[in-house]
């Protein structure tokens, strides 16, 4: 599709390319423009319209919007600046080093430096970091008409249009009505006896993951946002809740992966950085395992006379971690989706208990049999790996089941208690019991 | 909140109650009916005004709209069908018992019932099946005032409005307008001059995830759906893509977990459904394990003569595993958002080898240190040990990081190659250099 760019751009057919530009998508430019070499990008940012240049800068990479702030003049800078929606500058703003926010905070109005100064102020995650002030504010003793006409005048963009806010003077919150309404709605009528009043509302310091939860649960597509004094401050649209479940649910892959969080996508951060954030998670469980590596030498002894029981040790400590491992990841997103809470704290465990005897004692047989059958292993030996495995398998889930609620009660982030750490408790108890059971069943 | 109602509900003050029922919210009222005995749920039912009772059933947990069904006249379950947006019917049919689908279904008028049983023929996870029929369709000769006219009249409600298609006589989709755009335009412009013809569409068989993927990359709030004849079936809306997109992340998690992803939430699942999503995992990476204890097994006699080593393998593995884990899970993620293509292939293997030998070299030190300072170890098997260990994580590393891209060459599902199989895989290679070192640096 784009084919037809590169080549009337590579053959400087500057006339037929800028004509070219207008039959594509702002997005589907902005993808183009991030595969070109920076001086072509360049040529065909100042190639396009105005306005449609800074809808497109809004979707290039953060990467590319460093590199053409740092090309263009003062004026080009001014021009976007006035022209980007203002939470897409915001977001702009946070990702960029120091010089070039300086350099784009230089080219605002004074009162918009205030306003950006603010924002850049609201704590990461919050509400008040992800909301835009672009809505339509209406006054409860205007007509439908009035409403209509005031909404035609002030020309807003995109989705922030299709809930109109009702403020008194002193910016307080007072109803919700939609531009469906409106529009059904008669044009004397007056707004205020049409208006909604149970306004569903989040605050400005309220996290986003809450504010996304209320999306979701009263399928909105505009949510105000107040700040402590309840003045409407600005709006929260879906299309950034989007990114705000996709942002949450990378957050929780990567704590159950034994990774910090990182703000920034894989290709565009460096190794230190990427090393930093898995190192201390692997330290931990490097030095919680030795506790592991304890247990077997205390029973040196029992290992010393019966070295086949080492050939067993990873088969039950891969399939102790992977059953826990199954059980906290499935309660750990109840947990997150709401379908779980902690008042099920019982019927959890007791799931848990029923199907880990199930599933446990059909591995259990599975192994007994292939073991007789394909290793020549005395039968009592065979007694004791499958017996430990049932064991390790009912251990695994219960508290593969269990830490997370029990997380949640201790106020820590149930995405913690996943694969990694279960594991590491899980290898230790199983090897316990491994030995314990060696030692009395087969007399050592 | 909700208390009130309840105290209402107990003393049996039904006007009351009924008065107090307007002052809620839909969502709200189907949660706090969901807790309710089923009796009582049906009080509140039937007191509810009829439209605002559809509306909250559509709102409550599949389990109770199966018993309320089931406990209401047909002339009851005729008005919710009349009434119940047509995905909102879909969705309900589809989560529903046979003899219930056939008793809803013995309520619709004979045009629906044929459409309804086109809908649930869809795919499962297609765009069709998700999609709605409620739309605003215009044709291209209308003029704005002509086009809000019929917006009136037909009353649709929610986020369906704020696009309108327009079709023409053989209902090809051929433009779309915002009602943005309708409201400020002047009431005699003609909506073929203001359409956008560059419309982004999916086909009524295409992956709900392709589908979700559109409304994130174009930040949209609706889409329209078109057949195999380009023809206009329907639209589908952002509010159901939040839905999607969780339902996609919990699939992700699922599989990466060793699980079979399942349709239905945890506690509305029965044991044995439970235990047969986790089984097979549980048994391949099980008997995979084996291979791993015929290793230990066939350098049995290295064991039987420093039986030491044996303490430092659950150290060694679960270290690899979470290593392996750690560069699987940011790949998978990072394949799943679109962030890395399979194109960076390389770029991956060169990050995740210079990742893992910094993240190696730091654990290797570290235990070294510790395994000199507070075991009684000789320093060739603490030298051994952390050998091993760093060509452990370089080796998860690369195969975790590789792992999922080669999986996508292959049309396999990345999220399949994940912790548990990284684990079985990185076990058996960390143990064979384990002991290939040992008998070398030790003279075994």
């Amino acid at each position: 599709m784009t084919e037809k760019l590169l080549e009337l751009l590579k053959d400087k057919k500057y006339k037929e390319l800028k004509a070219e530009l207008q039959e594509f998508n702002s997005v589907d430019l902005a993808d183009f423009m991030d595969e070109l070499p920076m001086d072509e990008t360049l040529i065909i940012f100042r190639m396009m319209p105005k306005d449609v240049a800074v809808e497109v800068f809004s979707y290039i990479s953060v990467e590319r919007q460093k590199e053409i702030i740092n090309s263009i003049t003062d004026k080009e800078i001014k021009h976007i600046i006035d022209e980007l929606f203002f939470d897409d500058m915001i977001d702009l703003l946070e990702e960029m080093p120091a010089n070039v926010v300086k350099k784009i905070l230089k080219n605002a109005k004074e009162e918009e430096r205030i306003l950006i100064n603010h924002f850049l102020n609201y704590p990461d995650n919050s509400a008040g970091s992800i909301m835009t002030i672009e809505y339509v504010d209406l006054k409860k003793n205007m007509t439908v008409r009035q409403a209509i006409d005031h909404i035609k005048k002030i020309e807003l963009d995109k989705e922030t249009i299709y809930n109109c806010y009702i403020t008194n003077p002193n910016r307080r919150l007072e109803g919700i009505i939609s531009l469906r309404r409106l529009v059904t709605s008669n044009d004397d009528q007056l707004i205020e006896d049409i208006m909604n009043t149970d306004v569903i509302f989040a605050s400005t310091h309220d996290d986003q993951e809450e504010v996304a939860n209320l999306f979701k649960k009263y399928d909105l597509i505009a949510l105000p946002v107040v700040d402590k004094e309840n003045r409407l401050t600005g709006i929260i649209t879906i299309d950034d809740i989007v990114d705000v479940i996709e942002d949450e649910n990378t957050e929780d892959f990567e704590k159950m992966a034994g990774l910090q969080p990182s703000e920034t996508e894989y290709l565009d951060t460096n190794i230190f950085s990427l090393a930093k954030h898995r190192i201390v998670w692997l330290l931990v469980l490097m030095i919680s395992a030795t506790f592991t590596g304890r247990i077997i030498q205390s029973y040196e002894n029992i290992l010393q006379s019966v070295v086949i029981l080492a050939a067993f040790i990873p088969m039950l400590m891969d399939t102790g971690g992977n059953a826990g491992a199954q059980s906290s990841t499935l309660i750990i997103r109840g947990l997150a989706l709401g379908e779980i809470k902690t008042k099920d704290f019982l019927r959890v465990i007791f799931k848990e208990f029923s199907i880990s005897v199930l599933v446990g004692l059909s591995l259990a047989t599975v192994n007994f049999i292939r073991i007789l059958v394909f290793e020549n292993v005395d039968i009592m030996i065979a007694f004791t790996v499958n017996l430990t495995l049932l064991v390790t398998v009912v251990t695994a889930k219960l508290v593969g089941g269990a830490l997370p609620i029990v997380a949640i009660k201790f106020k820590v982030d149930p995405a913690i208690m996943a694969s990694p750490l279960i594991t590491t408790i899980v290898d230790a108890i199983s090897l316990v019991v491994y030995f314990y059971l060696a030692s009395l069943l087969l007399g050592l």
